[in-house]
Formats: structure tokens, C-alpha cells, sequence
């Protein structure tokens, strides 16, 4: 059987938009021959909805554009994921399902079984599972039809299994002659190689070929980076799909293919690929055609420059350099070289000025008290109040420029540099940002290697330097990352580490700053766990390790 | 028998606190000569715990707390909520709990069966359903006991039931006596008469008598309002708890009581006692005793004013007065008269010459172009720098004054006047803050008669009314009402406002302003559908009523 996976990126709830994208991919793979095409799940209204599946004028749009996709089918099958109701009596009747569709019908519908519910995952929230699977036969196979989680429960891979259920193993049992999984599942790094040898185990135990068919783009915080996969019966991986774009290729399963392997790229590829995907996607969806970035002279705000760059093409991106008397001169002239490196426009306010009449207006009530961190967040917010002022007069998408060790342990100003509407590097420790920059410069320099090699310093008083307040970044990053992606705790990580009292004071860090990230904008994910939707912690609360 | 209802407010994570809280209420339990103390769901690590409970050393420090307190029990039996582990090799084993403790020992283990995953509810996120439901005998009585959602699930009562299993009927089927239900349901307004009906409608049909002990507090934006309930075989309220503070109370279930009826005060009353209770809990659970508001002039932010008054004493409430040059001489005086009805300090800081300074420093930027929602939005983050200045100099918590009208619109700063750890009225309409201020006047004048009267204003460009880019409040909020809680859609809402326009315009308003409410701080909920963690939708997206 001749397969065409079409590998899209759709806007969610943009249902023309997606329902174009799917009819075109169908006439690709009758143009190309195939027998059957195969789309993303939910790819005609976007994944993840959310809250749009309980509206019902959301749900009988996605219905009503499943049927009309349908009337416009001939004998070549397509299979693509849609919303379907089934009222009864007891749940909310919603499901998220495949649809197969061909002469003008929707001749067979497969729910989702397993419904993650985890991490950024919330379905149980709105669909029903499955009450059973069945095989459909269609042109001498037998169509072994599942959606995303249900391929992950195989019990020949999972020593610790989530559900009881194991749909796909039932598809097998029934007869599956081909298996066919319909995904969309975010990315982060290191998943597709996960992916990949969780699917050659299973397709290699049931002697089964599979293709699987991923979406691609950016959906506010997540990132989906296309891949799609497949398998033959011998557990090969034989096709794969392009990463971070859209693609349409054919998998047939009576050939013979040659084995590949994945290739994940380094991690500076894969990262920036993924961030600038995600940037690129928050801004075109949501109408944005330029960006805006406020340039400290340090390597966060540099490398947020680039990615935007990247994203928005030179031409589309201003940043702005606001120095204030904390500001060394070689900030300024480090920005100066980035600017000229990249090619993009700037401009210089000095802040001072504001801030000495916000001294003054604020003196009488200050009565002579010391300086302290209250002075440091004014410079940091008159900085977020020029920024937004410009975003707002020029209609530029401003970018966030922390980082993922930052936004941890609450080294960011709230309503300061905290402003913007993406948190660009926002799950990316601080020392794999220098990763980056190493890989952008690769072949010639476009980070000044002075950004790179100056002390990270924020530059709100005199002569500061985040290691004043902060251990050294290698140190921290690796507590974060034990705390944060490993669910490693005080115990195991002061073993780690060697020093108990700074792992608590760290962790105490994290917990606390809650209430900030709970303000903050959506990081773009590309690690297991990530600051925002997928982690959720009371902000206030008690525990202290 | 006779059962003690301990209503008690715990502290999110601080075990220590809550297992004192548990044991006192045991105590008098016994110095009361009753049978058996109840105390609420997980009120041992508080609700809801989130990720808490994806930490195993959290898990842990709470099951070694549910063995300590079991350990001081004597006959007298014990029932409260933990949480609870039972590994197998599928699911995580982790379960939300009941245990009957006494002789010093756990004696009886209820995993709930029905987990609420809407809303503001994960529980699928973090427990597996109890496999099973027993009931376990006790001094004569047969008890049936069962956690919160469970008893939720009633065929009797409701005609679209969201769970196929009944654990209650289940538990009435095997012989229960007594039933007990162990709840931590968030309050809003007209829940306590909706749990009474239900209730009421189980016990007269089971012909059982139930006690059923919930929790009171704040937790960052929930609030519970305690109001036990005990019902007699008859499905008569035979006793209520407190409502919005801790109470114990003795519910003989052999004695005869006279009905009572579910006393629901009036709508000013009521929200009053829960957004008190909110933002008097989120302070000192979170270390703050002093509050800061910044007062315009209009009526959300004296109301705010009034209710900091009651959550933190006068003493501890100090406002700003943030005059522009588009302040209207009324705003200053009618704040003036509102201070000195309310007894709290107060200080003025003009913005006008912090405006004049960021005009002059943007003006080579913005290079001669009009005025529009720039200016009035430097004005806006003006103040909120200057709050955050205070806040941060001075430890105040910051209250937000935005209401919900505002806060579904987007027509509020993000960054300016959406600063702050909590928004007070955000979960009230604006047409819902002049009923609060009429009921808070009902004796005598506090909120001057001025700040109701005066059209609604930012006052942040010359002679500006909220009505010259909004339809009146009276129209806006049924609008808003019907497409929030309602969960009606643009069809049905246009036929009952009759204008299609404007409630496309609304919707969209709405949908389109999901990025602000994303930045927002966390709001007190006291209605069905409060902006917050129980409404996700996606901030990029295409979805257009």
C-alpha cells in the first residue's frame, strides 16, 4: 500500500485555513498516486485546542468541515484527526478521532484510547476515551488505525506502563496488516530519537510496518517538529519526514526501503531550528510582522536578536540599547558590533533621565532610605515601559530575553525585563545560551566574542555581576536541571552537588519566584519540562525542602 | 453516633502546620465525647497541591505525617485526607485518600474514585481512581465514606452524569449506615444552595444520613467557604458549619434535629466574606501584612480600598494617589473623602512630570506621530512603577484593581494597572462592583456617593469615558455573562442582545485578548468560570466567532 504522509502546520482553530491544507495534501497523493494519504491528529482544528473543544460552535465548525472534507474524497482513502461527538447519556460525548474518509464519505472513525493527561497534556479534560479499537480493511489491508498516546503504552518497551489499556497491541491482535498512527507530539530535545526507538520495538515485536504521521510548527509555547516516521516490519526506520517544516512523502509498504537512521542534529542546530520555528509561528499567526528586542549588551538579548532575525528576516527586526550609569561602555559597543553583524536597525535611549524623575517623584516617600533592589527594578521597568511604548506605537512583537536559569531562581524584574508577549530562550539554561552562541558562530563570528566572554551581569548597579548573588552558572544550571527535568530532590541533589546548604537555598529559590513565572510570558518549550503550562505549582503554599 | 465536623484552613505544603491543625481538631473531638472527627479532603498537605504531588519528597514527608498522626489517635476514630501510594507497574500509584485512624493505627484506607479534571481541576493529572469502594464498620455503624467528587455522581440528581461509576451507590448498595463525604470544593456564588439540593436528594433517596466536611480559606485564587453540612435520612440540612472561617461542630446521627435551611446571604454579603477571606489568606500565607493600592478615583479601586481594609486592618493599608493632567479635580477630592472614611494613610505622587520625561526621550522615536494608545498606556506603567516601587521598598502586597468586565475586554494595562500578586474584584463584572458598593454603603456612607455616581473612566486621555469604546456596562456584562459562564455562543447570545455586531464585537474582543489575561495576576474566583487556571484557551489561534 502506497501511503503519503502530509506533514502539516496548521493554526489552531483556523478551520478553512486547515481544512485548505488538508484537501491540498489529498490531491498531492492523488497526483502521486498513493492509495491512501495520512494527516496529523486533530490537524483539522490544531493541536492543542484546549478550551475551544467546550464551545459548541467549535465543535459543529470542526464537524461540519470533516463532512464536507469528506464529500470531496474519491477512492483514494485519507485519514487525517478531527473532533467527533457521540452523546450518550454519561461523559461529554467528545472524542478526539481519525477519520478515514473515501467516495465521498466518512466510512470509518477510530477514537483516541489513551488520552494524555500530563505535562502540557490536559485531554481528559475534554474527550472520552475510546470504548474499543477496530481494524477497517481497505484495499487489501487491514488498517490498524491509532492516535498518538495510543502507540505509547507498549508493554515490550515500558517497564512502567500509565494505562492499563493497550490499544494498539488490541489492533494487532484483531489482524493489523499495516499500522498507522496519526500524531502531534510536541517536541523537545532528544524526543524524536525516543520516538523512534520506542516505535522500532514495537513495529519489530508485531512484524508490522507503521507510518507515522506528525504535525509541524509552532502553537504558542510548543514547538512541533514534523519527523514523521516510518517503520517496516522489521523495526527499520525507513522514511523519515523533514524536520521543523511542512513535507508530503510517500511510504509504500510492499517496498523493500534501506534502513536509515535518525539524525538528530547538535544541539545548536536542533535548538535554534526549534526556537526560530516557534518565534516565526507565535508572530505570523497572531498577525505580528516585525520584532522588537531590547539589546543589554549581553548574550541573552544577543541571541534572542539572532533567532529573531532568523524568524522575521533582517529587514523586520529593531532593537533598542538603553543605557543607564550602570552601563559599562563596552555594552554599547558590543551591541553596536551585533547590530552591524546582523544588518538590522537600532536605536539608543538613555535612561537616565527617566529614572532621576522617578528618584525624585518617589524621594519624599523613600525618606532617605538605602538603595536596593527597589532601585534596580525601576531601571529594569522604564526599560519595559520604552519598549512597550514602541511595540505599541510601531506594532513591533516584542521578544523576552530571559533565560531558563533566570526565570528559576527569580533573577528577573516583573513588569521589567520580564515584558513581552514570548519568552524566547525562556527554557534554555544559561550556559547552553553560550551553546548556542558558539554554534551561531561556527563559521564566522556573529556574536561578538566579546558578549561571549564578558561576566554575566545585569547592570543595575555598580559594578554587579550575577555571580555576586548567584553561584557559578555551571553549578546552577546543574542543580536546575536535576530539580527541574530529572525530579530529582534535595536529597539526591545535594549527594550531587556537595553542598546542602546552597541546593536549598536554590530550591527555595524556585519555589518561591512561582508567583513571577506566573506572570510570565509563554516560554517556547524545548525540554521535557518547561516553565508555564505543563508545570503547575501553587503560588502560594507552604513546602519548603 | 456521634461525628465531629472539623472544618479547618490549611496551608498548601506545610504539613507540619496542617497535621497541628488535624490533631487539635482531634482533640477536642475527644474532649467533646464524640465517636469519630472528620476533617476535609488532602487536608493534610492542603487543596489543590498540584505538581507537589509529582514530588516523591513531598509524597513522602506526607504519608510519614498521615503515620505520625495515626499513631496518636486512641479510640476515638479519625478521618482525614492524604494522599496515598500503591505501586503496580501501571499508572503512578498515587491516590487522593480518606484514612480511619485509631488505637494508634490506620485502620482503613478510601482511595476516591471520581477525579474532576474541569475547570480548575487536574486530579487525572496526579491520582489513580480507587479500584474499588468498601465500607468499614465502626462502633454500630456501617460507614460509607468517600471523597468529594464521588458523591457528585448521583443518578437520581443529575440527567447528564459525567462518570459511568457511582462509588456513593456503590458504597449504599453494601450496607453503609452512615455516609461521610470529605470535600474541598471552591466557593462561588450559589454553590452552598446547589451542594444542599444535590445532597439533599441523595440522603432522602438513600434514606442515610451524611456528614460532609469541607474546608474553608483561600488558596491563591480559590477560595473555599467552609459550610459543612450534615443532612439526616430524611434529606433534611440538619447543621452547617461557619461559613469562611473554621468551625467545629457535632453532628449526632442518632438525635433528631429540626431542618434547617442553607442560609445564602445576600450577593454583596457573600462575595464580600470570600474575596475578604481570598486576599486575607493569600497575605499571610505568603508572608505579607501590609497592603498597597493605587487609587484613581473610581469605584474598582476604592472597592479594592474597602476590602484590603477588612483582609488586613486599616492600619496596614496604604493607597497612592497617581494624579495626570487627565485627572479630573473630582478623582483627587472623592479618593480624599474615601481615606478619610476609611481611617489609612495615604500619599500623592503626580506622574506628570515621569510622563513629561518619557515623552521627550521617545519623541526622537516616535518622530511627530499622533497620540493614541501609546501615551495612554506610558501613563498606565507609570503608575505601576511607581506602585512596584513602593511594594518593593516598603513589602506592601499590591493589590490589582482590574474587574472582570475590564480584565475580558482588554481594557486594562498590561504592565501598568494589571500590576500586582492578586486581582481583588477581577472575578466581578463592573455592574457587580456598584452592587458591592451599595451593599457596603447600606448602613452608611464608606464608598463616597461620588465615586458610584461618576461615569466610568481611565481618565489617561482628555474627557475620555469608558462608554466612548465600550457599550454600557448593563449590556457589556450579559454579554460577557452569557458568553463566559453561560458558555452560550455568538447565535444565541446576538438573538437575547439583538445585535450581531456588537457581540461579534465582544467575542472577539474577548477571544483576542487572551494574551493579557495570560500575563495577569491570579484572581479570586467567586464565580463558575473565573478567568485563570479553569479557563485555557490558546493564545495564538485563529478561531473567529
Amino acid at each position: 500500500m502506497k501511503i503519503g504522509l502530509c506533514q502539516i502546520n496548521p493554526i489552531i482553530g483556523k478551520i478553512d485555513y486547515n481544512k485548505s491544507k488538508i484537501l491540498s495534501g489529498y490531491k498531492k497523493g492523488i497526483e502521486q498516486g498513493v492509495d491512501l494519504v495520512i494527516l496529523p491528529e486533530l490537524a483539522l482544528c490544531g493541536y492543542p485546542p484546549q478550551d475551544l473543544v467546550e464551545k459548541e460552535e467549535f465543535r459543529s465548525a470542526v464537524i461540519n468541515a470533516t463532512i464536507e472534507i469528506a464529500e470531496q474524497t474519491k477512492n483514494v482513502g485519507l485519514i487525517f484527526g478531527t473532533i467527533s461527538e457521540e452523546f450518550d447519556n454519561i461523559g461529554t460525548g467528545v472524542y478526539n478521532s481519525a477519520v478515514l474518509c473515501f467516495d465521498g464519505k466518512i466510512q470509518f472513525v477510530q477514537h483516541k484510547t489513551l488520552l494524555p493527561n500530563y505535562d502540557v497534556f490536559d485531554e481528559v479534560r475534554y474527550f472520552e476515551s475510546a470504548k474499543d479499537v477496530h481494524i477497517f480493511k481497505f484495499k487489501n489491508e487491514k488498517l490498524g488505525i491509532s492516535i498518538c498516546e495510543d502507540i505509547w503504552n507498549d508493554a515490550d518497551y515500558w517497564k512502567q506502563r500509565l494505562y492499563e489499556k493497550d490499544p494498539v497491541q488490541r489492533l494487532v491482535d484483531k489482524g493489523s496488516t499495516v499500522l498507522i498512527n496519526i500524531s502531534a507530539s510536541p517536541y523537545h530535545y532528544g524526543r524524536r530519537a525516543e520516538r523512534t526507538e520506542m516505535l522500532s520495538v514495537l513495529t519489530k515485536t508485531n512484524q508490522l510496518p507503521l507510518a507515522y504521521v506528525s504535525c509541524v510548527g509552532g502553537q504558542t509555547d510548543l514547538v512541533f517538529d514534523g519527523a514523521s516516521l516510518c517503520l517496516d516490519a522489521k523495526g527499520n526506520l525507513v522514511k523519515i519526514g523533514k524536520y521543523f517544516q511542512e513535507d508530503f512523502f510517500i511510504f509504500d509498504t510492499d517496498e523493500k526501503y534501506k534502513k536509515i537512521k535518525t539524525i538528530e542534529g547538535s544541539y545548536g542546530e536542533e535548538i535554534l531550528n526549534a526556537l526560530v520555528l516557534g518565534l516565526k509561528d507565535y508572530a505570523t499567526k497572531s498577525g505580528f510582522k516585525k520584532a522588537l528586542v531590547g539589546l543589554s549588551g549581553g548574550i541573552d538579548s544577543a541571541i534572542v536578536t539572532y533567532i529573531a532575525v532568523q524568524a522575521f528576516g533582517k529587514e523586520n527586526v529593531h532593537v533598542v540599547m538603553m543605557p543607564s550609569e550602570f552601563s559599562s561602555l563596552g555594552s554599547i559597543k558590543d551591541s553596536e558590533k551585533l547590530i552591524e553583524n546582523l544588518g538590522i536597525t537600532s536605536e539608543t535611549i538613555s535612561i537616565q533621565s527617566v529614572f532621576e524623575e522617578f528618584k525624585k517623584v518617589l524621594a519624599p516617600s523613600f525618606n532617605q532610605r538605602k538603595n536596593d533592589v527597589t532601585e534596580e527594578n525601576i531601571q529594569s521597568r522604564i526599560r519595559g515601559v520604552l519598549l512597550m511604548a514602541l511595540s505599541n506605537k510601531f506594532g513591533y512583537l516584542l521578544c523576552t530575553t530571559g533565560n531558563k536559569s533566570e526565570m528559576a531562581v527569580g533573577y528577573a524584574t516583573l513588569y521589567g525585563d520580564m515584558n513581552g508577549a514570548v519568552g524566547v530562550i525562556a527554557d534554555i539554561y544559561k550556559t547552553e545560551v553560550y551553546d548556542l552562541a558558539n554554534y551561531i558562530n561556527r563559521n564566522e563570528e556573529i556574536i561578538p566574542q566579546e558578549i561571549i566572554a564578558k561576566a554575566p551581569s545585569a547592570e543595575l548597579s555598580p559594578n554587579q555581576k550575577d555571580e555576586d548573588s548567584l553561584p557559578p552558572y555551571e553549578v546552577l544550571d546543574k542543580i536546575l536541571e536535576l530539580y527541574l527535568e530529572e525530579y530529582k530532590e534535595f536529597e539526591a541533589i545535594s549527594e550531587i552537588i556537595g553542598d546542602q546548604k546552597l541546593v536549598i537555598r536554590i530550591l527555595n529559590l524556585v519555589d518561591r519566584n512561582e508567583f513571577k513565572r506566573n506572570q510570565a510570558a509563554p516560554a517556547l518549550r524545548v525540554t521535557k519540562k518547561a516553565f508555564g503550562y505543563g508545570r503547575r505549582f501553587p503560588i502560594v503554599q507552604g513546602w519548603r525542602t
